[in-house]
C-alpha cells in the first residue's frame, strides 16, 4: 500500500490525460475548468486504495477513478445551478462564469465521459462497472431530488433525511470503492462489503458535516452556522425537533421561518440544538455508524496489514485529517 | 419485414414498461410525462427495423430502441431549458410544466436511464452498444454546443452548419439503426454502412427541415418562417449569403438583425431565398444527399426485398409520410 498522497499525486497526473479541451470550447473548457478547481479526490484515491488492498494493479484503476471524479464534479456542475451557488471551493461556478446553458451542456457531456472512461475494460468488467456506476448515480440524482424536496417541505422524518444522504453522498463513496475491488477481481462476498463499508463511513462522514457546520471549528475554514441560516433541515434540526419540548418547538420553528441573517438566530438555534440533547445524540449517532463501519471491516478477508489500512483512512478521515 | 406502425406499436407497449414512476416523484413523474407525449418515435422504429432487416428477432431490439429514445427525450428537456420553449408537441415543456431545475435533474436522471436500458444484454453486447451509445451522445452534446454558439457568432461556415446538424441531428438517426444491427449480429461492415446511411438521411432529413421551414405547406402544421423570424442561421440563410451580391448581402443581414416578427420580413428574405438562388441550391443539395444515402444502401448484404423495404423507408420519410 502507499501513501494517500501517492494516490492522489498519481490521480491527478492521471486526471491531466483523461478529458482533452477541444472543439467546441465552451462545452470542454468548463469541464477542464471545474476537474482542475481543486478538492480532496477523497472518492478516486478510495477507488485506486480499494485496487490495490485486493492485490490488483491500482494504476489499472486509474480510469475507473477518473470516471468516479468526473462524475463527481458532474454532479457539483448540476447541483450549484439548482442551487443557485456562485462560489465553489472559492472560485466562480461554471454557470457563474459562463452561464446556466453551458453549465447545464458540459454537465451532461461529463456524465457522459464519466462512462466514456470505463470503456478501456474488457467487455465484462466494463458491463459491471458500468451497472454500479448507473445504479449509483441513478440514486444521487434521487437524492438530490429529495434534498430539492425538503426544502419546501414541512415535515421530514429522520429516516426520509438518513435515506436522502445515503443517496446524495454515501453510495458514490461506497461505489467508488467497490469499482476498485471489481478491477483487481476480488469476491462478490467483498466487493459488497467494501460497499457497504463505504456507504456506512460517507454516511458518517455526512453526518459529521451536518455536525461541524454548527459545532465545528472555524479554522476549517467553514463558516460556521451556514445552515441555519439557509434554514437548513440537518440532522441536527431534525433531531432537535424531535427531542423538544412545545416551547423549543415553537422556538426552532420560529427561528427557521425568518431568513434573516444574524449572529443572534445562530446563538438562539445552537443553543437548542445544545439543550434539547439533540447535539449529543448527534455525536452519538457518528459515533455509532463509525463505528458500524469499522466493523464490516473486520468481515473483510484481507490482510490484517490492508484491514490495518483501510481503518487508519477511515480514522483520518472522520478526523478530517484526509 | 413488419409495417411502420406495428414497430411503433410494440415499441410503444415496451416503453410503457421502461421506466416506472416511483419516488421521488418530482424526478420520474417529469421522465413519464415527457415519453407519453408522443412522436413519431421514428429512431427506436429504426433500431427494430435494423434488428429486423438482419435477421435477428427485433423484440430482441426493443431495450436498445426504448434506451434511444429515452435519451432522444432528455436532450429536448435540456435543449427546451436552453432555448427557454415552453412549449413541446403542443403540451408545456418539462420546465414550464415543473420548473427549470427539476427539468435539468430529471434529465439527468434519463440519460442515466438510457444506460441502464441496455444492461439486460449480455456484456459483449453491452459494452459495444453503450460505447457507440456514449459516443453518439457527445456528439449530440457537441452538436447542441455548436448550434448555441452560432447564434451569437457572426460567422458561420457551410461545412460548420453540416458538422453542426450532423452531430446534433443526423448521428443519434446512424446510431438507431446500427444499434438495431448490433442486436442482430452484423457484420462490422453492414454495420458501418447502416450507420452512414442513418447519418446521411438524418442530414438529408434535417436540410429538408431547414427547407421546409420557409417553403413548406403549413397544412403539416408547422408555422411558415419561424426560424427567418427567429434570425435562425439555418442552411438557406448560409447559402444565401454564399450566393448573394452586395445588395442582397446587405438585406439580409439588415433583415436578421431585427427582431421584429413580421409577415414583411418573411416575403422579403424569402424572396432573397428565392432570386439568389439558395432555394435551388439547398433543393439540390436535399436530392444529391438522399441520393449518397440511397446509394449506401445498394452495398449493404441483406436481401433485395430487405433493400426495398429500407429504401422504401427512406423515401418516405423524405416525403414527410411516416
Amino acid at each position: 500500500m502507499n501513501s494517500i498522497n501517492h494516490y492522489r499525486e498519481e490521480f491527478l497526473a492521471h486526471l491531466k490525460t483523461s478529458i482533452a479541451v477541444k472543439e467546441p470550447r465552451n462545452l470542454y473548457e468548463p469541464i477542464d475548468y471545474i476537474l482542475q478547481l481543486g478538492g480532496k479526490r477523497l472518492r478516486p484515491v478510495l477507488t485506486l486504495i480499494a485496487a490495490d488492498l485486493f492485490g490488483g494493479d491500482y494504476r489499472k484503476a486509474l480510469p475507473a477513478a477518473a470516471a468516479v471524479e468526473v462524475f463527481h464534479n458532474f454532479s457539483l456542475v448540476h447541483d450549484d445551478i439548482m442551487d443557485n451557488a456562485s462560489l465553489r471551493r472559492g472560485k466562480a461556478t461554471v454557470h457563474q462564469k459562463w452561464n446556466s446553458n453551458i453549465a447545464i451542456l458540459s454537465g451532461d457531456a461529463m456524465l457522459i465521459c464519466a462512462y466514456r472512461l470505463l470503456e478501456s475494460y474488457p467487455p465484462d468488467t466494463f458491463a459491471a462497472l458500468a451497472k454500479l456506476f448507473s445504479k449509483t448515480a441513478l440514486e444521487v440524482c434521487e437524492g438530490q431530488q429529495w434534498d430539492m424536496d425538503f426544502e419546501t417541505q414541512t415535515q421530514v422524518s429522520i429516516p426520509q433525511y438518513l435515506q436522502m444522504i445515503r443517496y446524495k453522498t454515501a453510495v458514490l463513496v461506497g461505489a467508488a470503492l467497490q469499482m476498485g475491488t471489481i478491477i483487481a477481481g476480488a469476491s462478490i462476498e467483498n466487493q459488497r462489503l467494501i460497499y457497504d463499508f463505504g456507504v456506512t463511513i460517507g454516511l458518517a462522514f455526512q453526518l459529521q458535516d451536518d455536525y461541524l457546520d454548527t459545532f465545528g471549528d472555524e479554522a476549517f475554514g467553514k463558516k460556521i452556522g451556514g445552515d441555519i441560516l439557509e434554514n437548513k433541515k440537518t440532522i441536527l434540526y431534525l433531531k432537535t425537533l424531535a427531542l423538544a419540548d412545545e416551547a423549543q418547538r415553537n422556538t426552532l420553528i420560529a427561528q427557521y421561518t425568518t431568513s434573516e441573517e444574524s449572529d443572534e438566530k445562530i446563538a438562539i438555534v445552537t443553543q437548542l440544538f445544545r439543550q434539547t440533547g439533540a447535539a449529543e445524540a448527534v455525536r452519538d449517532e457518528i459515533t455509532r455508524t463509525t463505528d458500524e463501519a469499522l466493523n464490516l471491516l473486520e468481515h473483510i478477508t484481507i490482510s490484517d496489514e490492508n484491514r490495518a489500512y483501510l481503518k487508519q483512512f477511515a480514522l483520518e478521515l472522520m478526523n478530517r485529517k484526509v
